[in-house]
């Protein structure tokens, strides 16, 4: 069990954004609003998975719809609040905390300003340990843990309560619902125990995505490359250099869907990135090499500052870093890859992980 | 109080799909439901409004969804029990009886076929005296009632309870998921007292559904003319006579619309008239005149038989009878006129009474 204060936000704030792979939510707005819960209702307890009763009930709470939309509509707090309430009424059961279900800008925060300002302790733990974009692609599901009863809610005061047969139809309907009440809502979904986190959640990723954030910061102050620190503390590989000259962003379904494209620089002067994306950033390729492919993790780096891109703040000119980071053993499983792999995306690649495809090309 | 058996369900079905308005449902498979639900479970006990304790809990029961759809997809019947059983648990209440929403070939069937499997008495009470495509065009909106808490389920087994800020956004919220769950769905919605139907609902529907069915019924019998019965038991008006000439149909947005075109036959010969419908028929106008428009009620029916023609089964080259019936005095307010007019549904004409429209200028 710690504390989580200011200087800890702003850390996690940068690591998860990173981790978050282009989506998650935009890293400012989730600041803020942690930062402000903080400010008005007090530090967080953080607690490590082990310390949670195996019957305790855990509910992640997390914004659902597309980026683009989410950063003109930012949540207040009383809609998860709201869902929150209304799961609680439903199971007859407290919430004795609050998780975030992926890593990301905005949905490692909204968990932690949700506690603060309901009282209640974050678990050190998520779904995914990145961000992805359909709500069964989480490592519960691959356990079968049901991602219902669910609340959705909205910031008009709606609210809809799921029941789903499986997590795929969960998907189905709460996408549809979140497209009606205007492209994001909050939720309060995969109601779990402390036994559930423990056999299925991937452990400890608020204290990696602090790591990340804390070595990109101590990194500016040291004169350090705060990329090649990042890339220590997640086992990760600089992929290209590149400077953005096309992106290609659509809101579609309810996703912001695209491709950037990033001419080489440096050592990759000649080269070609294209990096497609579904909210997330799934596959990094140039003409010659595959680079990296969900559920590997590829994050989007500005190259001065070493911070993280998101799909939707990813503008003309930008000089950034392209870097892969392997993802959680879980996802490499078969079902792993059959629910988060290249083939659902409908790429016409095979999932090959990260370190294998450095191996074989990346440039040196 | 009276008893439901298999001869009245034979008339309301033909009654109800006339007062649809060519929408609300298949009579056909709405008729079979309700049958084999008594066949099973036993005869249905009718209450009258006046009856029902002030306090009661009464829930009306309907099929939400393109009619094109319902007719590829019947009810199964466990999705309404399941619908039903949902919003009992959430409300902590008993459920005293069922009511149809609207006037329509299923829809005044399914809370038969439900009243039987479960054991509970139907009111003689409809929130709309017709048939129409949104769930906020019920009498019971126009006096403030809210649509929810509803539960939407569909046939696989997916649920979803909907608290929403007003009845448009029931609408919205409802339709939408309506649609993802494959273009139809039961739905338990508007839970009422006895005090609400008793203030804001229309009586003896399905009285007067069973006596339009049993005057076309008994016409035939004595080789009377099925219509002309028909009209003296709604009060209504013989509009046009033609061959369809040309039907463009298309299911939009979780909707049946499109718009009907006949060529006149007899006294209306030169004549071509057009009925506009958005699940039900709406709007029904010649080059020169307009017959009659939304909240009055257009049925077409067939020329030989009498019998009502829904929208997704008017074909080529039959002959119809389009007739007008004056809705409810409760539509013909500044309220109803507002909610379910043909502006509402983009039509550019004012709403004019059928019978004004009738001494205006229907030919002899």
């Amino acid at each position: 069990m710690r504390i989580i204060g200011k200087q800890e936000i702003e850390d996690i704030a940068v690591g998860a954004a990173l981790l978050g792979t282009g989506g998650g939510g935009d890293p400012y707005i989730g600041k803020l609003m942690a930062l402000q819960a903080i400010e008005e209702y007090g530090e967080i307890t953080l607690l490590d998975v082990d310390e949670v009763p195996d019957d305790a009930l855990v509910v992640p709470s997390a914004m659902m719809g597309a980026p683009t939309v989410m950063i003109e509509k930012a949540p207040s707090g009383e809609e998860a609040i709201s869902a929150f309430k209304n799961l609680e009424s439903y199971l007859g059961k407290e919430i004795y905390a609050t998780m975030p279900i992926e890593a990301g800008g905005l949905n490692s925060m909204l968990p932690l300003a949700l506690a603060a300002r309901m009282g209640i302790p974050v678990v050190d733990v998520d779904g995914m340990g990145r961000a992805f974009p359909e709500l069964q692609m989480v490592t519960f599901y691959l356990d079968g843990v049901s991602a219902t009863p669910m609340v959705i809610a909205d910031e008009k005061g709606n609210t809809s309560l799921l029941s789903t047969i499986n997590n795929v139809w969960t998907e189905r309907i709460a996408r549809s619902a979140t497209i009606e009440m205007g492209g994001s809502t909050m939720t309060a979904i995969y109601p779990m125990t402390g036994k559930n986190l423990k056999d299925s959640g991937i452990r400890n990723i608020l204290k990696l995505e602090e790591e990340l954030g804390k070595a990109i910061r101590l990194a500016k102050r040291n004169n350090a490359d705060p990329i090649k620190e990042a890339l220590k503390c997640a086992d990760g590989f600089e992929l290209f250099r590149g400077k953005v000259i096309d992106v290609n962003r659509k809101t579609e379904s309810g996703f912001a869907k695209g491709v950037a494209t990033f001419e080489g620089i440096n050592q990759y002067k000649g080269e070609t990135l294209e990096v497609r994306f579904q909210n997330e950033h799934l596959l990094a390729q140039t003409d010659q090499r595959l680079l990296c492919v969900t559920p590997d993790l590829i994050a989007v780096l500005d190259a001065e500052t070493g911070l993280p891109v998101t799909t939707e703040a990813i503008r003309y000119g930008a000089r950034c870093v392209i870097v892969g980071i392997p993802c959680d053993p879980k996802w490499r499983t078969e079902k792993g890859i059959e629910t988060v792999g290249p083939k659902y995306f409908n790429y016409d690649v095979d999932y090959v992980p990260v370190e294998e495809l450095v191996k074989k090309g990346v440039k040196a």
